[in-house]
């Protein structure tokens, strides 16, 4: 029998959980794995931790040494070997060995690119500064640690997404000063901007210098640093520029083999991993993927769908039909002392596509209060508003923020609603939880408000309303929204005749529960009322920032 | 209109939800929560960590006090109070104040009975002693406080369930030694045994006396002090012993009154948590539910679930229909540094149902590898041999078990399937996962035996196979099966053709993937092949403690 003869571009994520897979399903298969760089399957997820030295060991980067491959999977690993052409009309691919300088041709059966994305370097004046440095890789992580050893005082991190965040903590860790320019008006701009002000609390605090809203327009050099020049002509000069604006997906093989692209540049396939050349599969951040949630397309780039999906194409190379179903974007990160996690859709997309939709915020404790080190995190609920089918949640906080993102990322993909997050049953114990589950709560405050058990005022509409802040005196004094009157709950049976009738009110609390409290009492008698969803905790992540 | 008379008996975790809720709900509703003790809503899951010192401050666990629920809900609170009897004839409960010993009666439109389930006392010669104590509430926490005060040196703790390890754990901290006596095979009844092991190794390493199928037959008083005898003849001597059998539902009130119970005394009741009489109400530990999995009634008494009974007691008797859909079991408790959480059902309830299913072990880490930190877990999971559907699942660990216990829950009650979590997305960032999370590993390893892709030995069920250490040389001297040859798996291309092919084999390494590795290989090449799934982790669990 022929045997097969798979050739796959790309080592790293998908390429690499791609080439394992097939092994496992065919023993007798040629498998060439491909990689341009030095290293394969290293963690890239973890270069920002090296370089600020929480990860003490380089050699724990290297999840799969070409030596491991080879002799565990019997892969025929070829490192520094780049694909420069794919012939589909020949079948073969040819290749240039960057170490002995030789060019080769080698045939395939099946090709399956894991490509990747590659660091966006916009085409600025300056762009080329030595001192200018994205972080892909193994050799770009030696380049920053080497760059800011000695005497480097201070960096620039441009891009606040989920490199530039990581990269700003640790090279925090580093001892450098750190300013972070980020175009919009939040960091991680895949969240909704009101869940980002606890992150900017947190890196203001630890002393980084946040630029929101700003873009660099140029670099230059400043006698030997480099310089950041910024639309408002502002100039930031430090030792090193991080630029970590996003990626690109790296398809240039794919656009000249003819392969079909989306005008983004990504890589068509269908469920199964297929290109437009059915014997051409491809995956990870190269390829275009479905929006679990809107049914779009769309590029994610993250590192559980790209083994997925490697997986995934093996599987139909091998003979198991195999689908993939899309991508929620599930994604987290640690930024100091916050987690700030996210799934499913955002209320930006939401508007931008002009789907109906609800929301409802909440800002549990992530465990029992009784219980000693209890903290609040804020919860983002968007559902539909016929049926109340889960949309996306976005959490930030500390500890257990992971837990309730992957509580939701799996409600979601197990089709769940507001009302099935209110009957979750859920594990307690005070170490943990709650018996009413911050996940139990979003449900109990996204189902009132489909039910009409109470009309959510939301911090951005509050109207010409009477705004009733139903706190203790204490808590009213150390902030309040302006304008509103006091009137503590526990007072308010005794006290209510005094609000007039003839003017909508608006409830507040600190987190919303006593305002629902109060607005359940006054809509039973007769009062125009809504409830600030998510109360003044809520209200000051919107209005931060601004 | 007249006003609704609400009597709700109990005024702890199902009966303080419901009363809060009906206010919620009702502004006009007359509410009246009797209490027999003098607290109400208190912490009852924290008890032991305030004998232990983890909770410092008493009041910490009086979530609620019978003045806040009076100011902020407008309840008639009156702890205290026991009510005697329900005339449902009369419609009026005859009740009794404890303090003033004053009887008087009081009208009822409905009723929700919150009851509870009172600790069981086994009619042993002795077992009124004056040492032995059990805890429901603050009064016997403060008892049980200051019997562990001053010179008391040891405890016996009899019962090897969540109360049991909780108070084993906190009265270690309080530095008394402590025995601990389950009359089962293992600890945590309602988990499968293998999956105690790493908590029997935890009581151990912790100073804990682990006394393990041995039964108190009779209890002795030693010179002031108590004596435990055992059914083999040995006797334990303590200063205290903490009963912790169980609990039975407390339903004299109700079997009075002459509502259904099941044979166990549980009180019957519909979805709507209605009694066999309309117009009262049950919920909490006193009810019997229907396990979510297996349809069959049960007594689940747990936290999460007589709260949100409470709430939808009160939601239809407000008028909004409210359905219980039924008790997962999902529950956590910390043993030391042990982490144990369950959901659904477990191998032993589906094998005395005469169910079939299947079941696999996975022992991955919490998160990635290369971060600082990370420690395995052990997954077990149980689910459909036709089409994969989840029943139920237990993980041991530490550090990020209650997420995954909490997204196999969410999983069950979303009716998916080990498909479903072979392609869960989840959230991944070095320090809370891996791009092939724990999750995922579960539906990988499950998914790939429901396909054939490899045939799962269980550790029970080796037969006469030739066992195959594929682990590396030091792996092996370390500790193997007893009769296994070795043969690492990156040798086994070269010296496969050293095994015999007459006999069936079953492969195995640490934790099951490289064994998985091997038996796929070895499947290619004719062998009659199972891989010991979970490895050597899960064979030394299940004959750990035999």
């Amino acid at each position: 029998m022929a045997q097969r003869k798979l050739v796959i571009v790309g080592g790293v994520a998908g390429g690499a959980s791609a080439a394992a897979r097939a092994r496992r399903l065919s023993e007798d298969a040629e498998i060439i794995l491909f990689e341009r760089g030095p290293d394969v399957s290293f963690a890239n997820c973890g270069l920002p931790y090296y370089i600020g030295g929480e990860i003490a060991e380089r050699d724990a980067l290297l999840v799969a040494t070409p030596e491991r491959l080879r002799s565990r999977y019997n892969l025929d690993v070829r490192v520094n070997t780049e694909v420069l052409q794919i012939d589909r009309a020949a079948r073969l691919v040819r290749v240039r060995d960057r170490v002995a300088d030789r060019k080769y041709r080698e045939a395939y059966d099946n090709v399956i690119l894991a490509t990747g994305a590659a660091p966006i370097r916009p085409p600025l004046d300056g762009i080329d500064h030595p001192r200018i440095y994205s972080l892909r890789n193994l050799s770009d992580m030696d380049r920053i640690q080497a760059a800011t050893s000695g005497d480097a005082r201070r960096a620039i991190v441009v891009g606040g997404g989920f490199i530039g965040l990581e990269m700003a903590e640790n090279l925090r860790r580093r001892g450098l000063h750190v300013d972070l320019v980020e175009m919009l008006d939040h960091v991680m701009p895949p969240l909704d901007r009101e869940m980002a002000t606890p992150v900017h609390d947190a890196l203001t605090r630890n002393g980084v210098s946040l630029h929101l809203g700003k873009a660099v327009t140029s670099f230059a050099d400043d006698a030997g640093r480099v310089a950041a020049v910024l639309k408002n002509g502002e100039r930031l000069t430090a030792d090193i520029v991080l630029l970590a604006i996003g990626v690109r997906p790296e398809t240039t093989l794919a656009r000249d083999a003819g392969l079909a692209l989306n005008e983004r540049g990504g890589i068509r396939v269908n469920t199964r991993m297929q290109t437009s050349d059915p014997d051409i599969y491809a995956v990870g951040d190269a390829v275009v993927v479905k929006d679990y949630v809107t049914g779009d397309d769309a590029l994610i780039p993250l590192a559980g769908p790209a083994n997925r999906q490697g997986r995934i194409a093996a599987d139909n190379l091998f003979g198991l039909e195999s689908h993939y179903r899309g991508t929620l974007g599930t994604s987290i990160v640690r930024v100091f002392d916050q987690v700030v996690g996210m799934t499913g859709v955002s209320e930006q997309v939401l508007r931008r596509n002009g789907r109906a939709y609800q929301k409802v915020y909440v800002h549990p404790l992530n465990h029992a209060e009784y219980f000693p080190g209890a903290e609040r995190m804020m919860i983002k609920l968007l559902f539909t508003q016929g049926d109340g089918g889960l949309l996306g949640a976005q959490v930030v906080g500390n500890e257990g923020v992971d837990k309730r993102i992957d509580v939701f990322a799996t409600a979601i993909q197990g089709g769940l609603t507001v009302y099935d997050l209110e009957a979750a049953e859920l594990a307690y114990a005070p170490q943990f939880g709650s018996a009413k589950d911050p996940v139990n709560l979003a449900g109990f405050v996204a189902a009132n408000t489909l039910r009409g058990g109470v009309r959510n005022a939301q911090p951005d509409d509050l109207g010409d309303s009477l705004l009733l802040d139903v706190r203790t005196p204490d808590e009213h004094r150390a902030g309040a929204i302006a304008g509103s009157i006091l009137m503590p709950l526990d007072d308010l049976r005794d006290r209510y005749r005094e609000l007039p009738t003839d003017r909508p009110v608006v409830t507040y609390c600190q987190v919303g529960q006593r305002g629902y409290n109060a607005a359940r009492f006054l809509m039973q008698r007769g009062y125009d009322v809504r409830n600030l969803v998510g109360g003044f905790a809520t209200y000051r992540a919107v209005h931060a920032y601004n």
